[in-house]
């Protein structure tokens, strides 16, 4: 199968009609008066950001959902993106064809059009790159580094399912105690969560309406919130008793109390934390609850330009080892 | 140097205004009343698209220049970008400092602004995927398969120079007689166009002024004609003999006939092919001069569903082996 028969025959019927079919130089999108576009890329490298064996429509699915929690965090509502695909020299048309009914299944999920790309070979491993586009309506980005003194830090869903889905999957000697001492489907909900990212579209409005400032917690709770403090010039103090924990990772932690770290430093979250101001917090949760998602405070946005500090129940700062899940 | 001081002190000093400074998870860019955007995406890999020893600078610019080529046969003005980088486990900051000034030199040379992106590692080879955003006045994107019986074929510069200063830097067995026949700078010459394509946006306004059809030839002028002939649903006689050759092609053609082949179907010319309807071809010959590029008119569209064929002096029809460079 050629590059062209590849592109004509599996990712042509994904295209939406700014994608011209897949048959032109380039795709084309209308630009609504009134709208700004946001634009996102990630790179997803096989054996660092996936497993290689890992189901090929899952492969697909989170290459596109990374990108639209990026969206989501910045309440855009998905456009359009564009497939990179780089295969490796064994690439087999079964895996492709499964790689692009999860991608189309995707797409048609969340609403959002394939409008170009480029697939190549490689000599290394599977690598995808997806570039989404959303909108937002002009001046409505919600920016990372807009936090102010006094925000309540909200985050969605649940925090570290994702990193404890990796350590089972990766199945190190050293974990294999709480590993062992989890019920089976505690570990299948681990696992689900680091296979497969649940982007944050429906905060979009809530976001928009509420928020000072939004990113999504890709690289780690710890790092990602002391990227936003610094690009905002604040601090915080986090309460970690106050970090939404699943019922999977609450158990994992009751097997082994240093998984804390994990938890709050891991990463593949794709969870949103938000700073709210106080006087909206209320119809922030609210507006959150009518969108099903789940939402908690963790702590509060102050003055000052020192890191965050993690304290638990004791009052003792936790000492992170690590802020950031670390690919690089 | 971690991943995000990486991005701080050798990308972000290259960001334009909705680039953000790249400290939040996306870019912005306005939408312009009137405008449409024009999206492409091209993927590079080592040793595939580029050799890895090649100046990092030069790869850079290359990668760049690929997009701005799709951009130009759009007759799309450049807008901005999105970097992905993709490194191999052993890059070193210093070519990484250079591979970012060629990315930032070209940036202001075709005033295009870096607007986001992400940076990985791989255990395989240095990757680069660029996303490049232009625009046109609404309804003027020039469409690659809008052309029609009568229509004139032009190319710009000339044509098959790439692909054979490809073979001068495989240097293979078999071409060492007509490499060793031609001058030295006539090599450098050939090398130079397949290391930095020069991509042809002074044309875009007489693209969209007079070209039914526009397409960047990047995977060899038979193969690229022939598919906007298919998707155009016509068809096209191409004299050999009007293709312009550099002199220094002409000189390897001399050297060995066989090279016609390579000069036609060879890849990496980022060279315009633009169909114009008889009654524009001289006011879009005058604008063309005016932007300082030359054109040739190598054919004429005919109705009809053939592939294209190419006729050398004598009459014959040249069967070639293969209509494009494949790197897939």
């Amino acid at each position: 199968m050629s590059e062209d028969e590849l592109i004509a025959t599996i990712f042509a019927p994904l295209a939406g009609p700014g994608g011209l079919r897949l048959e032109d130089d380039a795709a084309l999108l209308a630009c609504v008066p009134g709208e700004e576009l946001v634009l996102t890329k990630d790179l997803l490298v096989a054996g660092v950001h996936f497993f290689a064996d890992d189901p090929p429509d899952a492969i697909a699915r989170k290459a596109l959902r990374q990108n639209l929690s990026d969206l989501a965090a910045k309440a855009a509502e998905p456009k359009g993106f564009l497939l990179g695909l780089v295969l490796p020299a064994d690439w087999q048309e079964d895996w492709l064809r499964v790689f692009a009914s999860g991608l189309a299944d995707d797409a048609a999920h969340f609403d959002i059009a394939l409008l170009g790309g480029d697939t190549v070979c490689t000599p290394g491993p599977l690598t995808v790159s997806i570039t989404a586009l959303g909108s937002v309506p002009q001046g409505e980005m919600v920016p990372r580094g807009a936090a102010k003194p006094g925000d309540h830090l909200f985050v969605t869903g649940t925090i570290g399912d994702s990193a404890l889905g990796l350590k089972i999957r990766q199945s190190s000697e050293a974990d294999q105690a709480w590993i062992g001492g989890l019920e089976t489907k505690s570990q299948a909900f681990l696992r689900q969560r680091y296979l497969l990212p649940q982007p944050r579209l429906g905060l979009c409005a809530a976001l928009r309406a509420f928020a000072h400032a939004a990113m999504d917690i890709s690289d780690g709770l710890a790092g990602d919130l002391a990227k936003m403090l610094r690009v905002s010039g604040v601090t915080a103090e986090i309460a970690i008793a106050d970090v939404p924990l699943s019922a999977a990772a609450q158990a994992a932690l009751a097997q082994d109390p240093a998984l804390i770290e994990t938890l709050l430093s891991g990463g593949d979250d794709y969870e949103i934390l938000a700073a709210v101001p106080p006087e909206k917090t209320a119809l922030f949760e609210q507006a959150a609850a009518a969108a099903g998602i789940p939402i908690h405070c963790i702590g509060i946005v102050a003055a000052g330009t020192n890191p965050p500090v993690f304290r638990d129940n004791a009052g003792q700062v936790l000492a992170l080892k690590l802020l950031s899940y670390a690919h690089f």
